[in-house]
């Protein structure tokens, strides 16, 4: 059995055929994410339609929030055209269609063939331009009273210090993101100019202040999953993401083991490369299927 | 139907009978704590023998951490005498034994029976001398790997500015707990000899300095349940324990649905007394041989 996977972000469009072990059949296809709600409309269901015969059904990892059934849209999605929340996913196929936050996709994907494999209880947290967060209890996702469950967005300060994206201050995206770094970056460097890409290329170079400024970064990361495995108690915690890869998991797994108060928590790298959002959107629809 | 509830505390050990809708039946008997492992086990074996004909089995809310087959206390039990944890309880009674952390009790009570009742995702913190949580999903306890999830202890500082009783620094319950309270008094007040009495009771006097101190303590506790309500998007936040009835749920409210990302939560006193232990121990314990 094969579904089509389809991933939405603010850039592009990705998508290809999936099976029910999450492997990619065949090659992945790309199109820019357009620009208005009926164009992405458009362009969804040529796509559909094309694989329509083929795939089980549809499968979409999308930004902002899902509700609790998968099939509606129902917050947050700043990087797509205004009205997107409004687009009826079920009505662009005759099969099924599900739909699913992408960083709980990318939660499910790991947790079920990925770096979080044979593990109940995980937590996936994907660190890019902001921080996206999956929760696997005993091997479900964690979606709460209306499907918002996960967002990374605690206090890391009792006093507002940073401003983060979503109105508040000081949550954990404003310093376990990629601007988190560059944020942290500026504040330590007094170069308001820094991007983390200058920060990633100086650590490479073995400069100091570069290498104090991820040094910096990874603490907060590691503070935020202290807090994370105290509350959950969890097995792993998983990084993925654009920045994950720049976060060292030993040192951040042995700042944790030392201060929590439950029991030991294993840190790793993902395993699945940035498609795990699709992989993860029709694995969940294998599951909805049964 | 109904069972033996036993409420293990630091000071004192409670005990009654209670039935399926976690109503106490007899007037509820205390006896001070003994001071060692063994006696406590000969008064716990007392205690059962009494009422092994009309129980259909025990229950008993304890400090420290529970396994997950509710059968042994693997983690802190600071106040209790050493060796406390080896105790084999399921040895004390020829019917079967449930043992639940109490904070994880009283989260199961308000969840079936009190304050957010008719809800099936809730998390009722135990603001005592500490912080206990106790978090239901999907009309499920939160155990996490080991049965140790629901630690209210993630950082509220990304600096260290106050020890927690944990060991590490700035957690939750080295604010928002009575003991939080006092600290925070001592803080504003530059009294050390401040008590939580003296605050409580100041305020009742319209002292502004004490309204201030309580003032700065329930912010804590809202900044808190901001991150908790975007991790869980969790339907009611119960504030039980000895000091939950000092902060004013209404203003804790505003505070959190203005500064959240998830859909709107509900804070309420819990509605069940300090007798929750014992109940929601009793109401596991039903859940468990149904």
């Amino acid at each position: 059995m094969k579904a089509l996977g389809i991933d939405i972000g603010g850039t592009k469009i990705s998508y290809c055929l999936i099976n029910e072990k999450g492997e990619i059949l065949n090659d992945i296809e790309k199109i820019s994410t357009p620009k208005t709600k009926d164009d992405i409309e458009k362009e969804l269901k040529n796509i559909i339609s094309k694989y329509e015969k083929e795939a089980e059904f549809t499968a979409i990892a999308t930004a902002g929030t899902v509700n609790n059934s998968n099939t509606k849209v129902i917050g947050s999605t700043a990087n797509l055209p205004s009205g997107y929340k409004d687009i009826d996913f079920q009505g662009l196929s005759n099969k099924k269609v599900f739909l699913e936050n992408d960083a709980n996709c990318a939660a499910i994907a790991e947790a079920k063939i990925g770096a979080a494999k044979d593990t109940k209880d995980s937590i996936t947290l994907t660190l890019g331009t902001g921080v996206g967060g999956g929760i696997i209890i005993d091997g479900k996702l964690l979606k709460g009273k209306s499907g918002a469950a996960g967002e990374m967005h605690f206090p890391m300060s009792r006093t507002p210090e940073r401003s983060c994206t979503c109105g508040f201050y000081d949550c954990y995206e404003a310093y376990a993101s990629g601007n988190g770094l560059r944020r942290t970056g500026i504040e330590i460097s007094k170069n308001s100019d820094i991007t983390t890409y200058d920060i990633i290329a100086g650590v490479k170079n073995d400069d100091s202040i570069s290498k104090e400024i991820l040094d910096l970064w990874q603490h907060d990361i590691a503070l935020g999953i202290v807090g994370l495995v105290n509350i959950f108690d969890t097995e792993v915690v998983v990084l993925s993401g654009s920045m994950g890869e720049f976060a060292d998991t030993k040192k951040i797994e042995d700042f944790v083991n030392k201060n929590i108060v439950t029991t030991k928590v294993k840190i790793k790298h993902a395993k699945l490369s940035n498609h795990c959002g699709m992989i993860g959107a029709v694995l969940l629809g294998f599951d909805k299927i049964k």
